[in-house]
């Protein structure tokens, strides 16, 4: 009945073994979907507790039903009638709001898959990893923003982080068993973007349409632009720092436009340890599964000799200064990492209406950075206090935005 | 006073930290120079018992004043008086021949480097192993030609092997923690030699100073013979299936001719681990001689920005039949690997005297397969049935010799 040992729970004390209780926090996300796809496979060994939605009221309900869960929850409060009407005749719990939300995050499990996108992840997957469940995180401001405080939650509640992001997740693939004084570098690799090989001039020029098509990943458009500026590659080296304990000076960027070697991790006997596979989700998603195990996904598998070519090279700050102010904010410490992402998302919004110019997205970004010196620097010690410092630099980036008008802008 | 916790064993009973015993036995080849280069970089944490040379008894001498070791011997019994004076003076002790190597072999230490070269070093070898020490194995024809005998001494030592060929040690590092079940295919690479892009007939016409230019690594005459006909991968093959418990259906080779990426392993979520460096011996010594930590070794350091590419094709096992010969003696089990082992010695030796041509040397390796079937289905015990074989084997390939002399032969 339960073939797949690595998905199951085994009880010390009775020696039985039971479904691993999972929940999936953004469930009807690109994420959330991948790793329901994987549970939905091995049904038997797995038992969802609970499952939440953004608004999509109608495929969290299918999901609901598909995966009989014990509770589910819509973040829209609005959503809450036609969830509760479309689960009638069910044992589903139904919720709907952000106290809903938390106590669906809260419930007890073993495992709880974090992929709620955005500022709104911050609280539920706080509350998750605070219950003690192995958090495998999706999201991206819960060490970006919040780094220092979601760790301290991590190790009060002596659980573990299983990065889901195809980077992170190689790290931790490759530096597994290491100690970390032996390690002397890990190397994060980066597409490139749509404008690898495009000159300055051109991407003063670049139009959103331009910016959106990403030669190997298929994502939102948020992380899609954030990849052709490299901010996204500058947000991971935030998160590598805080996932692994690493110095900014043990963390590099390496340009692959392949995708395939997702990162390389540099040892003090000269080896390199790396984490390759074909750009799929679900292989990140199963390692944070079936960790420490390992299990079975029904992706396509690496064939180098067909490939024939992986390449390198260093990547261009002069264009892609997102590193460089990356890298400033780690030094910085604080919540020079919270501005940093607020300004950011500001700026790629102003981008894709067409308000800024492609390069007056890092430009906007150095240009919040400077004018909140007191910002970056200032402490905090709760998610609320990180919330109010975002919304701060929100509007100190929305204030300096006529600054970077661009000529040709449209809105 | 003692710097690398990581080359020091703690004994459990006194919780004193004391230097780890260790032998090298084949002191005076290119494996035991870089495994005390090490050694010496950090001589208070290591303790050395014996080591062992073949007949340079000159540089044995100046090694066991500078390691300070317990015993030298000398292989070649002529080599004893030179040894001896040269020795005076000191308390070093001195033996020579095949018992006093034996003997230096079975010296309770912590750990032991395996690397003598050829038939020559399976019983010291398998002694290491029996008295329980790590041994480092540096060795190919223990698991070629005695595979099944090596392996389970191993496991009645209840020991460790630590691969030290390249592409092995990072077979062993990439799989480190997996479970056999989750491994899908391990692929060893290789550079494809200095032939790799030639055509059959510029093969057949192949001069031995041609075959002896190897694109990557600097070794001896015969394993750079068999990285130029692959059979030094076919070899690997071997080795790897007794080292892992792998079935031939799970090992792969794959052409990489910058030989920076040792070994994948593919893992059943679609994840592929590898591990990377330059092509220095010192790196899989220092991670067999730290195992299972870490040491810092003063290799060079990869940088894959500046090489730039990394490229991958499918071995061509019509030009390269020596991959093919070693699945079939793989499948055929028995006593197959003593006989492709004795025969293609036979063969690399004849093609370096212009006897043969150079793809005579897998035509020469497969007629004598073929003419002793009796030989490689038979079963054997110990370490001298081995040995007997591998004379049959040799006295076989030499009778079929003439059948594959070049045209253009001069010897």
């Amino acid at each position: 009945m339960f073939s797949s040992l690595t998905s199951l729970t085994v009880d010390i004390e009775t020696r039985a073994v039971r479904p691993r209780r999972i929940s999936v926090l953004g469930a009807t996300g690109s994420i959330g979907e991948s790793t329901l796809d994987l549970i939905g496979r091995d049904p038997s060994s797995y038992q969802v507790v609970a499952l939440t939605g953004g608004c999509n009221v109608t495929r969290l309900a299918e999901l609901a039903v598909q995966h009989r869960t014990e509770l589910a929850v819509i973040a829209d409060p609005r959503g809450y009638a036609t969830l509760r009407d479309a689960l009638v005749g069910t044992d589903i719990e139904v919720g709907a709001g952000e106290e809903a939300l938390l106590e669906a995050a809260g419930r007890p499990a073993d495992w709880v898959m974090a992929a709620i996108v955005g500022a709104a992840g911050l609280k539920p997957t706080l509350e998750a990893v605070r219950q003690g469940s192995l958090t495998a995180l999706a999201n991206k401001e819960c060490l970006v923003s919040a780094g220092d405080i979601f760790m301290a939650e991590v190790a009060r509640a002596k659980t573990t982080l299983l990065p889901v992001d195809s980077e992170h997740s190689a790290a931790m693939q490759a530096m597994a068993g290491c100690r970390p004084e032996r390690i002397e570098r890990v190397c994060l690799t980066a597409s490139g973007g749509p404008f690898r090989c495009w000159s300055v001039d051109q991407m003063r020029a670049a139009r959103p349409d331009q910016a959106l098509n990403h030669p190997n990943w298929s994502m939102g458009q948020k992380v899609t632009i954030d990849s052709a500026t490299l901010m996204n590659k500058g947000l991971e080296l935030l998160e590598a720092h805080h996932l692994f304990s690493l110095p900014v000076a043990k963390l590099d960027v390496l340009i692959h436009p392949q995708s395939i070697v997702h990162c390389l991790v540099h040892l003090s006997d000269g080896s390199v340890l790396a984490q390759l596979s074909c750009p799929d989700m679900r292989t990140p998603i199963a390692y944070s599964l079936a960790w420490p195990e390992r299990m079975a996904a029904p992706t396509k598998r690496l064939d180098l000799a067909e490939l024939g070519t992986l390449s390198f090279e260093a990547p261009d700050e002069h264009r892609f200064p997102a590193l460089r102010l990356a890298r400033e904010v780690l030094d910085a410490g604080g919540s020079a990492g919270t501005v940093l992402n607020a300004a950011n998302e500001v700026a790629v919004e102003a981008f894709l209406a067409e308000k800024i110019g492609f390069l007056a997205i890092a430009s906007l970004v150095e240009a919040t950075l400077a004018a909140n010196t007191g910002l970056t620097t200032s402490r905090r010690g709760s998610v609320d206090d990180v919330l109010a410092i975002d919304a701060e630099a929100r509007a100190s980036a929305r204030s300096l935005l006529a600054r970077f008008a661009s000529p040709g802008a449209t809105g």
